[in-house]
């Protein structure tokens, strides 16, 4: 399996990236994570319970029976790789399409 | 909305960011991606038309009625964010998450 295709397998899924981009500044809430992403419950749950099991993030009790989650060092590893896509995609989406130079003509 | 999140709308999609890493390379026939990449056809052809509608990569039509794809000047671009998360996959997955150092202790 590819280098891209595994990191796929892991970060691939909807909302997955955008979860790690949320903790790389330092741990959340959960509620925190829900309200900020606007992500449905369920689905943060999944994910987070995913992304723990690949040993990407890990859950950090909290008192009052909330839950925090922090990056392991596998996760903030990622830095690079969101850094370089949310780049792409201030420079390059919203722009029209048409007649985008193409080096390969 | 955010870089990220944006980036994520045009790529985020199954299979998007793997099309795009195969025609790094350069023009690629439909039927060598779609054997390369073990995609079915339907979710391939569906990929290409929304990757060709956001300015991401363009047809080439070729004799005999067969179809190549390049990418744009906007698909290359690509090329740094799609290194970076195949090197994260190809250095943290498959590892043992158990016991991960983690600096945000």
């Amino acid at each position: 399996m590819s280098g891209l295709a595994a990191a796929l397998e892991v970060v691939g899924a909807r909302w997955a990236l955008r979860i790690v981009e949320q903790l790389l500044d330092g741990p959340q809430r959960y509620g925190d994570l829900q309200r900020d992403l606007g992500v449905p419950t369920n689905m943060l749950a999944t994910r987070l319970r995913e992304l723990e099991t690949a040993g990407v993030l890990r859950r950090l009790p909290l008192k009052h029976n909330t839950r925090a989650y922090a990056l392991t060092e596998r996760g903030l590893a990622l830095r690079g790789a969101i850094d370089a896509l949310a780049r792409w995609g201030s420079a390059h989406v919203g722009e029209p399409a048409a007649g985008a130079a193409d080096p390969q003509r």
